[in-house]
């Protein structure tokens, strides 16, 4: 670990269920937080949790933690942004090139760095804010003009996060493939069972459906906000799905080629389900971040790693 | 529990992982059991478990247990039958309309009843053969001229089962849907995000993309038989599943209107996932099994009970 915290005087903007669990994590860490949320009930949730609260962001933040829907990110960044005018801004949405693009608009790209804990869970809101939800998982980090060394650092140090830095285009596109696709696929599947009023489905169901439709049927706002957010990276994915969807539909009547897809699909799995990453010691982090592509960064035993 | 098993006599043809847990779970409980399968090493595998082994089945038997792949099942058929002529035929695979048809071509619908337990996991083998797999689940039983209420019972007896007692034909379009439909979905989830071949995306991989594919890219031979085997009822949900997409991919430039798509499923979602049998008691279990439409039977504190 660091011997000193990165940022010390942290706001984070917006308390639902990510704000929340990185508000709770920071206040167990000792550091010196104050939630801001516009709506009172969640407020009064977060001072109920022990949390400081307040309805604008402090002057004095050296860090702000943008932890709102997309479009409130976007419509308040200035406000925030003149609030706290040393502050750091760092965005934890889902979708990264939006808020680059109104970050540039506003002039602000050299203070914001987009992080992305890529974890959660299908539950929203403060009331499940657990300051473990976001610990030892990966987080994404955007590269850019704003001070992403500090960021990486700070998300390794504070949730024991290992950092995939990457630009804020590859990142949506990943989590297109990665999480938007999952969602909508999950939703679909739901949609096409209800639709068919089967009787016995229900009875039916087991491990894969469960599995299959855990993320669907929730907050519907907030999916449709992730999915509508990333459209311009996740239409294409959809695309490939439908596609793909099809092949199977024509190959349900040809069992030779159905097994030599499947055979594909089993051959290519390891690589998607266990990178493994060659770690190295990482004694300079500004220049292990250079260049394109993802750079891999966490905790060693004896400091600092990365990986590409 | 009913006071004497109902079958005494097993054989379980096929011992890969839903015969060798059926076998086992048989054994454990003091049911004397015969496995029978033409792969020495399984059938080394299943010796070396502590269970009596054969490479055909004993004329002794009361119960056979068909648990090898579909084609199997079919072609060894009039072979089993012959071999155990007083055995009930219980065949334990996910498609249920093919079994049926050949036991009519052969002249065995009397002897015949199809049980599918719904559980299972993404290994395959006699290897992960586990006597507490397909315990507690639901066990899919088909209605027809067989011996129905005896299969029901044993399934209870010996699984502590609920069986869902239904139609073959309904009972392979409710897998299409809970089951097979899941199957391709993940395969094909797994299929588009190797083939993006996105440096970034197994690091950002989290949750829902685990869980959407956990059941992808493992025995393809095994994926494909349950997929094709089932083609007649899988193929028009594969329909439904890419329309539903297309009409995704739409409403991702429409906020409100892919807002409504994904607030209607979540509507419809409690139906789908809590379904809530109103339990009776069942002192006549012939006559809850008649009439149309899925039966359950389960265990109650005080005997058998159905819902409908």
């Amino acid at each position: 670990m660091s011997t000193a915290p990165v940022f010390t005087r942290v706001a984070v903007v917006g308390a639902g269920l990510i704000g929340g669990s990185i508000a709770r994590r920071l206040v167990g860490l000792g550091a010196y937080v104050v939630v801001v949320d516009p709506d009172p009930g969640t407020r009064e949730a977060a001072a109920a949790a022990g949390l400081a609260v307040a309805e604008t962001v402090p002057a004095d933040r050296d860090l702000v933690v943008l932890a709102a829907p997309l479009d409130v990110i976007v419509a308040t960044l200035p406000g925030v942004a003149a609030a706290a005018p040393d502050a750091v801004l760092v965005d934890v949405g889902s979708v990264k090139g939006t808020v680059r693009d109104a970050c540039r608009d506003h002039g602000l790209e050299s203070r914001w760095v987009g992080a992305h804990p890529m974890a959660g869970t299908e539950l929203s809101g403060f009331d499940h804010a657990d300051p473990g939800l976001l610990v030892d998982v990966s987080w994404a980090v955007t590269r850019g003009p704003g001070p992403v060394a500090d960021v990486v650092r700070w998300v390794v140090d504070t949730f024991a996060a290992t950092a995939v830095v990457l630009d804020a285009d590859a990142h949506d596109r990943a989590v297109a493939l990665v999480s938007h696709a999952p969602h909508v696929l999950a939703n679909a599947l739901l949609e096409v069972v209800e639709r068919a009023a089967d009787p016995a489905a229900a009875h039916l169901a087991a491990g894969s459906f469960r599995d299959g439709t855990r993320v669907a049927g929730r907050d519907p706002l907030r999916t449709r906000n992730m999915l509508a957010d990333n459209a311009a990276a996740l239409g294409p994915v959809v695309d490939d799905l439908v596609a793909t969807l099809q092949d199977y539909r024509r190959d349900l009547d040809d069992r030779a080629a159905l097994a030599d897809r499947l055979a594909g699909v089993t051959a290519g799995a390891d690589a998607v389900r266990r990178p493994e990453p060659r770690w190295q010691p990482c004694p300079d982090l500004d220049a292990a971040l250079a260049g394109d592509g993802p750079v891999l960064v966490r905790e060693g035993v004896s400091g600092l790693e990365s990986a590409r």
